[in-house]
């Protein structure tokens, strides 16, 4: 349990350095019978991938899943999956300098603590190259719920995850409360009804038009001061069948938050109404049910998803918060483990602003948790 | 793995029902040879006891501890430590009318979806009153702690909690990139020197005289409408060392994460900088190192004691969002699994605001994150 | 996990010291509505405590089982259980002249060498008397094997143990090959029809009169020399379905053999035709398949009820051998951490031959290990 | 958990299908600092592979290891270390004949049973290819018992395993009650001092020259009747500090258990004087405490190295039982799922005794759970 494993019935253990040969993970767990192929895995790694515009890191990497074993014949056999991503464009070069350095931010001076020997190129594994694996497990997740949504003649189980603020900017999106499931207006979009090619129309990830245009123009202006830009992205999980989450440590929120706040550069979590719901009266924040409903629902939704960390069966909604990327073209003071800090522009390729290709790793995340769930349920009552 | 268990090295698992015979748990890996009585447990425990004042719920618990197993001569001994706590003051008859019904904002609903069978009484092990175990847990975390400071001559480290927000009041204390374990001046209070007497002696646990007031009185207010309200606990933990948490999934923001919004009622967490963060510029947000300090500090705290989600000895800042407790006293619609909605007053001893008796909870969730983390530590190297 | 906890998807957590307060167990992971009352767990019990004739302990205890969360209504909730039983009978003065000495043959060594503290009261965790804990998380995995045949139909898993050899004396049953789960007759007894009764009629616990007679004898005369007697258990579990056990770690031989062989004193465990396979032909050890079976089945069982380690629904058969007690009443030596060796009678009251009441406490492992596997079962692969 | 991952503090997850892409492992919880170069791993795997000699199957495996993360300028990073092994000689197309067949002694059956779905490839998953995995699992954990052993200046730490007995021809060495460390005469070698090339010196790895080459001749007189031939190992670890092993179900004798058992076509294991201390007397089986001795030590070693599951110092020993191959070349009865039974001659290439490639694995399993259990240790008690 070193730190490197994921999950309770499906377990996804992730593996390599960000300059190291390969990246990957295995997974465990995924019942036998379940259609998966590369191509799957790769639709997902796709939407990750450094380079695909000019506002992300210029690194180019194929990210070419290869899916080593735990399948035949296009069926998972029940045992574990192995994927493999190859590292093509590390240039461990441009680090030298840093071998004995902390970057202002990074976990280099964290890692050297801990560890005393640690890989300086490119953060090693703490950099964010790791959210391959974690993308990969989502996609195999993903596969799970398919399938069981499959057998048991369910409506499919989707993540829809976006940008909704870079910097100041914020999309104009309906609040986690009217986010019921059923059609709202009054928005620049409907969080119930998104699919992926409306995000992805947008370079930052925006459903908002107007607001992608101004997030696009926040993460040039930073890339211009030689800076980086923070900010939100806000998930949405459809069609959870109630029940999902183990009581009392493993509730859903806190499975889902643990995963998500273990991203790089993750600073905060909220679920529903989230930090709001502090203010609020509880007459406000305790959704009504409706009369006659069924599957029973409430008319509001500020539980976002979950009461006592179970789901209930309405859309769970949270946000995630990510800081401003550490590294920045800027003169920064790096220090070394005596104290000694010198002036420094550090090389390397970096996000100016994380959060677009943060949005298929956070619905990866939160898939990965939803499956794990559902595998959970099967077996938390006695049932023919 | 079903839930009822947290941890790596050192592990609780918490049992018992709200209205059961008796709530407890079992810690294991606490090292042999760390000084533990009754009497420290009952410290912690003291501090979350229901009806402390006429704020909080009136249930009568003495929440006596009994220590059953793992401690001989007043020393743990490595073995599994058993602490029970019977159960007093359980009215199970108050909750007969509610054994089909789901309150709304409660976890009824979703228990009845995932188990069938559940036990209506008080909520069963969905209520609040399982943390006691979970203050016990931290309260033997905080023994591992002391002797370990002890025999390696380090300063001890304490977690420090308070209420920092209830409704719209806050408290008036730094914010967290200010929290640097330096004097700090301008604030209502110093979190780094804060003692549990400064808090406890706040009928709602605010260091701000001034806010505790209002807090008391926005209390009062919403148990005048027969309403509830939510608030903030922010909880700095001091003289961490460096090195603490385990990449890549563990890291330490990801374990007291999952162990904070595994709380009933919690629905956020941030961590330094937080949420704000994302408002932010990566040259405003990186701190600046402090050249010659030894060990390595910060000038800033926006990291929030972790880098890459491994403690850089700075102190650790973070804060969790409550929402307002879902038992008020008016009238509320209840549903049944078929979608019966009726409306009910509905009793039971409830705390009108869960914040003030949340403070030792999440300390204790905290400690027992760093306890757990600081045996991590003592295997990720090769060591003489 | 610090070695107190058993289980994946059954975890039970044992905790307690041979002369402290209490012993017992908290089990996780029971499914929601599986019938539970403390007369079920009590049956167990009273095959394995102490004091039930004189060839046994004299240590007074009822070992009263108290079932103190998890169960509302006699139905169990699917939250932990915990069971706990007071100790009644402890001694602890009798121990006093060991606080610092080594029994041979005991562990108070290897716990001094590891914990550097320790409870020498009578062994404290090292005890047999932590079984106690060990036959409830039987008892229950047992409630839930029957829940679960009922639900799905199916005739009723059940364990069955005898003594099969005390000293030289073997009971004269079927070899393991021979027992198949159909009628076999030429021996004393036959194993796929034996029930407790037929065990338990005898003192030593062996369903072979004659044999039972000359252990009973053994055991006197060993008594009578202040000297004790080893053994070995058989164990027979019937109408397992197939397909139990997660290859390539947790074969169901592999939980088995971890249970067995981690109950004290037990040195060996065999499957099936086990030691004596190593000598024999595969053309003889191949069981052939009984054509037109349905379920298929072999004619023989060799392969005693595994094959790759899963079920093939074949009596699961092995046995354990259990090493003569190390507390015996003729002086021996005993030494200290520096070397010193004095001799000494130790007092204390013991088995003279653990064998007998081992049998209830082996049949609690591998019902234990089947229930775990059974859960596994619902989620090896994608079905409605 | 789904029975891949083995081991609490070191982890090994392995993956691969014995005709798919690749076999290997991650292994998780080395500490960082170790020194590891594949050239390590390579020197244990060669002493696994196929075709060594006409003893053995004919497959044409390199068995070449590959680093794939984990490891930067020759020390582990303590990140996991995942090593693959690419099948070369994978002929899929000898097993179409049995894709709905099952093989007597084989686990088609019942995989077949749990999975639905299975690969038939030469057993897939099940077959004895994923001990590669386990190998290079025992190689990595060799390396950190060295590193251990450098910074602690202690004796290294090894293991050392031979073909004790093949079909009914046996080897001449101690008993295991004379593995005492010290010098041993009267017997064909002294297993404290034999080494690798002791071992490899022979075809069937027997150190007694005589009994080798009658067990040479068994195994050929097997092949010559188109059958297998079944045998044990007989494994001693060396050196071993005291205090190793968590009590009471990871007891050492219980882990190694676990690992032994859960190796393809072991069915026995035992430990010291193992299934024969059931006919012993107690004051027989006590061994005595030498007096005088610092770190204390026994006469003789009865006890095997363990005293309540935890090391003494003294040898650990213990021996395996493999049952012959399934896989023969004689016509057998394979059957299908509907009790269908014909007879067949099953092609593929197979050991006819598999004893004597068990030995390298045996060890690796052994070393595994040595190293395990030393990481354990030093987070047993309060220590500065």
């Amino acid at each position: 349990m070193a730190g490197n494993t994921f999950g309770h019935y499906l377990q996804a253990t992730t593996f390599g350095e960000s300059h190291g040969v390969a990246v990957g993970c295995v997974v465990q767990g995924v019942p036998a019978g379940v259609p998966l192929t590369a191509a799957q895995l790769q639709r997902w790694l796709d939407r990750r991938k450094p380079a695909q515009n000019a506002l992300q890191s210029q690194r180019k990497e194929a990210d070419h899943a290869e899916i080593m074993s735990g399948v035949a014949q296009g069926l998972t056999l029940g045992t574990p999956i192995l994927v493999l991503v190859t590292n093509q464009d590390g240039r461990a070069k441009e680090y030298e300098q840093l071998d004995h350095d902390f970057r202002p931010g990074h976990a280099d001076w964290t890692w050297d603590a801990r560890y005393g020997h640690r890989d300086p190129r490119g953060g090693g594994r703490a950099s964010a190259r790791e959210t391959v694996a974690r993308v990969i497990a989502g996609a195999i997740a993903q596969a799970v719920l398919d399938a069981w949504s499959l057998a048991h003649r369910a409506l499919p189980i989707t993540a829809i995850a976006w940008s909704d603020a870079i910097g100041d900017v914020r999309a104009n999106g309906p609040p986690p409360h009217a986010i019921t499931g059923l059609a709202c207006s009054g928005w620049a979009f409907a969080p119930c009804t998104l699919d992926h090619a409306q995000i992805d129309c947008s370079l930052v990830r925006c459903p908002d038009s107007d607001a992608s245009a101004a997030m696009v123009a926040a993460i040039e202006a930073a890339q211009l001061r030689r800076d980086s830009i923070g900010g939100r992205v806000r998930c949405v999980v459809r069609n959870l069948p109630a029940g999902l989450g183990d009581p009392v440590f493993d509730k859903l929120t806190a499975t889902i938050g643990h995963a998500v706040l273990s991203l790089p550069a993750c600073r905060g979590i909220e679920f529903g109404s989230g930090m709001a719901s502090a203010e609020m009266a509880g007459s406000q924040h305790n959704d009504p049910f409706v009369p006659g409903s069924q599957p029973l629902r409430t008319a509001t939704n500020h539980h976002g998803g979950t009461l006592g960390g179970i789901s209930t069966g309405m859309p769970l909604v949270f946000d995630a918060a990510f800081k401003p990327a550490a590294t920045i073209a800027q003169s920064q003071g790096v220090a070394d483990a005596k104290g000694h800090v010198r002036s420094l522009a550090i090389k390397g390729r970096h996000d100016p602003c994380v959060v677009p290709r943060a949005v298929p790793i956070v619905e990866a995340a939160a898939i990965f948790c939803v499956a794990d769930a559902l595998l959970g349920l099967h077996i938390a009552r006695i049932q023919e």
